[in-house]
């Protein structure tokens, strides 16, 4: 796909429009999140809800699960009480309160389909409802395998950017540079990055967004770490820009990047953005060692990967 | 993928033909499905049964799964019944009516691998029949798992298109202009849009379809509302029609969206077809206001995207 | 994916290499798999497996597991049967045959996690096999899971081929054309389709491989049916062959179909092969109607596919 | 994807730096893995189990689940036994041991929701336990069928390269030369190699990474066995090199491979680099014979891959 393509647009059409912001907004928030918030979209529907619990933390799911077991059951309990302790055999103690635990906990082995049969329904409309009870569980539980699975399988590039922007020397000019790596053991192959500069133009008032060309856009192994360098020569609309200009434009750098997943062949985007407090004037990162391992593998910290220095 | 160029092409091979229609076709429903009538397809195969299956409305999935659960304990409790219910152990009740009901939910115990055992299978007939029962049974669970799963994870962009399409000022001439919106919590991207015009050409009275050229086909979020403009300069198709002339040459306006889901990194296609009777001449959207909220995130409400106001 | 283009190579690299091959040979099958048996490929591993059982017909798949459930059982069986039937609580009837039936039941209730529990294993033995084989059940039933997931959601272009390829008349010239159209109910969109043909060079006695261009080979929709013209023009290699020309070359036309299921998003592929006793001189595809329905659908008989009427 | 454009490009941008490397350092393992690796990447997470069980070896997996189904019942037989045997009913034989033995089958049969039902919870404390016991081996289990699912619908391109690299005549020149094939039964189709050359520059001692332009760089199916020619003219980065210039400049030739399952339609790379010792100078591979055999298809025997014939 040649969607990223580098080079330089004078408009840019990323999408947020070339009107006038606030100033203090930020398009992209540092974790790559887009920082919109949408109202008005309707009411939930099931497509909603399997994406919330695809991407929502793993605390959350495991308490949706459990705290629905727990609910299912005692709505299924409350039934089968109405329906009455009498319609079940084996049933434990005496006493509604004893009854009500009791069918509790006949509830949990019917859902799960564990069916130790100790208790068991003798009437028809207990019969009835816990044939239904167990078809239920059944079936949530093909719904928690679809996902776990899309949650284990959601293609994610886990990559590490450098804390900061730095302007460095870069040949005889300057230049924007930013250091990324992959954090995990799979590799991404196929990687592209496009970097996008987002700023408040000082004459009309409105945000611009300028494709920045870089020295290098493509690599086919992100094995170690990647240094992005922008040039800032003549051409770049950066060209010039102290950092009290970054900050009075609001300047904010887009990074889009894509890679594949080399493991499942998976397509994967992974996004960043730097605004002006990120950014560091005069410096320069320090370059991480590839020293071959024991087993004569390049060896990479990518712990390193923020460290920079200051020049004088 | 660069199927999508929006290059005005004098003859754009849609799939649909250049041929004489009737008037009233229209070839895309407002949903976007295709308004296609297949038949002579031979008979249905497994792939059409999980496509309708994973396509159907919930209440039509839940319908088939609880009549089909019903039906199947009731055909296998009627090979019990004629096996004979004194090859059972633990059966409930007496005379044939109360037999079979028994023998009803201990096919539902059976098929849902539940097994309470309060009845069980003594001769070698019953136990063959209720082995092969829970086979069944797990892989028709098997099945349910892999439907639902096609169900939520299948690709969908939840596109809220404009109710209509104006002709709009733009700049010192008109154009044809519409707006869409993403409706979901999940990100849209690398989002371009197609515009093809449909119509019946009054001189050779054959079906015409040319694609429009956009001002932007092609934006990296779809973050806010996108208006898509065609400019109606003389090399449009469609330059100074009046809403008359949409009328008479059976216009139909074809739009194909197209992006990547972010969460799942999916393609994601969506298609609108907008006929003269949802044109507007000589109006204007109005703007959709993006306000930062508390946490500082881009507001939008999209519930606003198909409001306009007539000019005079 | 540029990988489609139409341009007339002069030499087509498609894979089966520029040699002498026996005259009656047939690169791809009617059915469009390669008309290859690779050997020597090592041993079956997993994939391979799981290939075949996401390939073969459902009655294989059926009888695959029927037998290896009653396989798998009989072996539990066997086990329990040597640790001795007086390790289980319950057991039905006396002497070693209805003993080992009754433990072929048991396996099979343990297998499915039945357990409906007039059996049990009372011995740590019998209790170590027993919680073994349902772990075992277990895994195997999350492995038919997604088998028939794979099977199920495979993308899959089910595309009508005319029977045969026609020379007919195409303007002023004459043309090679064949139909083709989808059978089933889901969309076929973004349809490319690229013809090669391939032939034994009377002069050199080897094998050509020659792309054939076409008069349109992308369509946005495949609604209806579609027409592929290859115009027999003087840069055509088959310009001005006759019927015993292509059989003497041994021609083969060779179809590459690719398009996107709409439901799913997923690529589909499609091929067929036509030879020269498929092809039928001085013929013209009988058109075929699309009506509209009752409903203002478009309808089309994809059975009308293959009619085609002699030219005098 | 124009990713792989064989363009022979000065400098390719591979991911590896272009600065100076251990001479003994290989980029790419022969089996095609990045010879990487990457510390300080923060903790595990679950992407990276799943990634761990999805990769492993059957063997590893296997074990992890005995292991796991050993170790959890383990901890609930010790959680019963803490809550006290009295509180399960049909509880077997009496003393600790016998009775922690009891709880850990009991345990099995829960985790499975076996559950015979000869042992069952009869108090409050013990009935939750076994309720949340159940509940977590539902969702264990759903986690083993997406591993599962994801083991076997991983996309894998099992390709057979030639254990060697040939220098052999090429027309009037010489061609550096190696060979590969499909080595399963499903096809590969819309196939693209790449090959780039990585040495030690003698003059500036810094590493190099060339791409090297190919004879045929794709091919629609991957057939029989494909012959990959990068001509040694006089543009080569290895022109008129020997043997000994290949070891004395660490020459490692890396080849990218990518094509389409035609199964699954899923994308599947391979890689594989060749270093000095893999190199045979004046050599030619055999011709690999392709008859038809008796149901007149190709045969074609991979393991005949590796073979080549010294020339004097």
């Amino acid at each position: 796909m040649a969607i990223f393509s580098n080079k330089k647009n004078e408009d840019i059409e990323i999408g947020f429009g070339k009107k006038k912001y606030n100033n203090s907004v930020r398009f992209l928030n540092p974790d790559g999140s887009v920082n919109i918030n949408r109202t008005g979209s309707g009411g939930l529907n099931n497509i909603d809800i399997f994406h919330w619990l695809t991407t929502c933390s793993l605390f959350h799911l495991i308490s949706v699960i459990i705290l629905g077991y727990a609910l299912v059951n005692f709505l299924f309990a409350s039934v089968y009480f109405i329906i009455g302790a009498e319609n079940f055999g084996g049933i434990d103690g005496s006493g509604a309160i004893n009854h009500f635990f009791s069918l509790y906990f006949f509830s949990a082995q019917t859902l799960t389909t564990l069916g130790y049969g100790h208790m068991y329904p003798v009437s028809h409309a207990a019969s009835t409802v816990a044939a239904f009870e167990s078809l239920l569980g059944l079936m949530s539980f093909a719904l928690a395998t679809g996902i776990l699975y899309g949650r284990f399988s959601r293609p994610k590039a886990d990559l590490l950017f450098s804390n900061n922007i730095l302007i460095s020397p870069y040949g005889d000019i300057k230049g924007l540079m930013f250091r990324l790596a992959n954090q995990k053991q799979y590799e991404l192959i196929e990687c592209e990055t496009r970097v996008i500069v987002s700023y408040n133009d000082p004459e009309t008032g409105k945000r611009e967004f300028d494709g920045l060309p870089l020295e290098v856009d493509k690599i086919n192994f992100l094995a170690l770490s990647w240094t992005i360098v922008h040039p800032l020569n003549e051409e770049s609309p950066l060209y010039g820009l102290t950092l009290k200009d970054y900050e009075e434009r609001d300047v904010e750098v887009l990074i889009l990047f894509k890679a594949t997943n080399d493991t499942f062949t998976q397509t994967v985007f992974s996004r960043r953005s730097y605004k002006a407090s990120e950014l560091i004037e005069n410096a320069k990162f320090t370059p991480i060692k590839t020293e071959p391992d024991e087993k004569n593998r390049l060896k990479i910290d990518v712990t390193k990967l923020h460290e920079y220095s200051k020049l004088s």
